[in-house]
């Protein structure tokens, strides 16, 4: 089999997998070693994926230290379900539920949970375009809260939390999509985390949940009303094979995991990440040609978005870079300009041909 | 790479896939040809996964002749989740909603419509066990339903409907999870047709939506009280783009619909289908050591359910087919006895050897 011409994706998700992954995705994909058939014929009842299953969910306890009295689910809908089952499950009657307004995700978060319950906005920075995270001083939380939800990094406006605010005594639900296991996460620190696959994790069509004990007996209390498929307690109770799961999706996340413990776990992680990131923000800030969107304290390790003096010349950017094999660094369509994605499984050296793209196009349009 | 040796998959689900389109999938895995990254790292706003998407509606389309006032849909969450779609979209405040009870996942869907409004069960086969399909004579309608829910092919039970049971003038909703694609479908009769991916279709992870315009109306006027992505207006008016949708799946089903063309579609299907099971009913009549489940006319050509003397002679048959290399032929726990399931990419040849098997084993047993 020859080596196939690969180019660099700076996609937001499904964005690029580790290619030692992809390697023994496609050696196995006939027919799994001691199984006798492919990953996507293999019953979700059989011992095979029992066990991949299990380790999966070994591993990522292992990764991120997850304590003892947190569930691992693997669902299916994404982040899109997530808005609506979070307050479904945890947002009982009379109570309200508080949310940071930090990027265009949290706000459809928000509009999902009006559907359910009284919601209460505790900061927002929805008037400055999200180019920052709301200032933590200015945060009004309701006493009593049901929770507080917030967005770990903002995907589109390539804004990042990398410490968690100060919310009171309400347990934090973390929206954490974009920079899962991009950095070490105190899990302890949260109700429930989510995160759709498909950025760091693996590809689309599985959801990562993890969630700790006392919200799983709130979202028992409900469980009777919900349909079923939208309960954590179902899920959790059936240790995520109440219907059958996304096996291949899953198989592919526990590939990643491996890779990611391989390469030294979350601490490892965290410094590459933000050498790449770092290299990225310097070429922006070196002589003013490119400007980055968001706030300098603020700035995604993530996704890094930035802009041209006029639109036309972002146009010949995108072009150029894309056929200079650079594909995927045009911006989220709302908000136009250019964003690179670079998560885990983006190679550094990919960093270093953007940045000496960018140089050169500086050069020739500066 | 050496061929890799691949067992029997006599699976309910997932289960097995067309070996070409195995080979095809785990060919192109590192590196589309001509977009340089793999299938699970395009993001879905590319060219190249807006054309994997078209194609496969088209293909959908053209292999079971849809009319052009129905709508095909990519969506996730498996059956489970459309058990609570349907009554969420499709049953209005006022309305009853008909179900067929005729085996144990319209049970399920039954169970998920009540939680959403009021359901008059039509008919029953419960008492028998589901051993075969309710009586049509006896089947009691409602007036004006808002439709009347069915199950194509009972996958546990293995009964099947080979024609459309009349049901007066209501909508058809039908759950075709365990037989789409195996026989040709008059879709014009249906107002609904759903199915779970990982039978006859694809991997698991996604589930097949085709939804008559009319229904789709109804699901508009209620699109802002439900969850977003519980919304099949949401879904439809974005092409099944609202999220990210399960991108590898659907690739995999567009490979698996090419696979069925080039095979001779939907009555070349059914044609070999009729032949596979009826050599394997063949053999459980030919002596009465073995004895079919399922009443005869009602028998499904997708799942053979089959039982032998005692629970001893089972666990023994079970225990020495798959060391035999004919894996997944025991019944489902709910039920016991054994089950073949023998859906479309079940080779002719494995039918065979299974009937060889079983011969031998009667040999020795009986």
């Amino acid at each position: 089999m020859t080596t196939p011409t690969r180019v660099l994706n700076f996609s937001a998700g499904p964005a690029v997998l580790p290619l030692p992954v992809l390697e023994e995705i496609q050696r196995d994909l006939v027919a799994l070693p001691g199984v006798g058939m492919s990953i996507l014929e293999v019953s979700h009842r059989s011992k095979a994926f029992e066990d991949i299953l299990a380790k999966t969910e070994a591993d990522i306890r292992a990764l991120a230290n997850i304590p003892a009295n947190y569930k691992v689910l693997f669902l299916q809908g994404g982040a899109s379900t997530q808005f609506s089952m979070v307050p479904m499950n945890l947002l009982g009657a009379g109570q309200t539920a508080d949310y940071i307004d930090c990027g265009s995700w949290a706000d459809k978060a928000i509009k999902e949970a009006k559907k359910v319950g009284t919601v209460n906005v505790s900061g927002s920075s929805k008037a400055d375009n999200y180019s920052h995270l709301p200032n933590s001083a200015d945060l009004k939380f309701t006493p009593g809260a049901a929770y507080v939800h917030i967005t770990n990094n903002n995907t589109i406006e390539g804004t990042e939390y990398k410490t968690l605010p100060d919310v009171g005594g309400a347990p934090i639900v973390n929206d954490t999509s974009s920079d899962m296991f991009s950095r070490p996460i105190d899990i302890a620190k949260h109700g429930l985390i989510y995160a759709g696959a498909q950025k760091n994790l693996g590809p689309a069509g599985v959801t990562l949940v993890i969630i700790r004990e006392d919200m799983l007996a709130r979202a028992a209390a409900v469980q009777k009303t919900l349909p079923t498929m939208l309960s954590y307690a179902v899920h959790a109770e059936n240790t995520s094979m109440y219907n059958t799961p996304p096996t291949f999706s899953i198989y592919a996340v526990g590939l990643v995991v491996q890779w990611l413990q391989k390469n030294g776990g979350l601490p490892a992680m965290l410094a590459v990440n933000e050498r790449k990131a770092g290299k990225l923000y310097a070429e922006i800030d070196r002589t003013g040609f490119y400007r980055g969107t968001a706030k300098k304290e603020d700035r995604s390790l993530m996704n890094v978005t930035f802009r041209l003096s006029t639109e036309d010349l972002e146009k010949k950017f995108v072009k150029e870079s894309t056929a200079a094999g650079l594909d995927g660094l045009k911006g989220h369509r709302s908000v136009g300009g250019m964003r690179a994605s670079i998560y885990n499984a983006f190679p550094e050296s990919g960093i270093d041909t953007l940045v000496a793209f960018m140089q050169e196009f500086e050069r020739k349009n500066g």
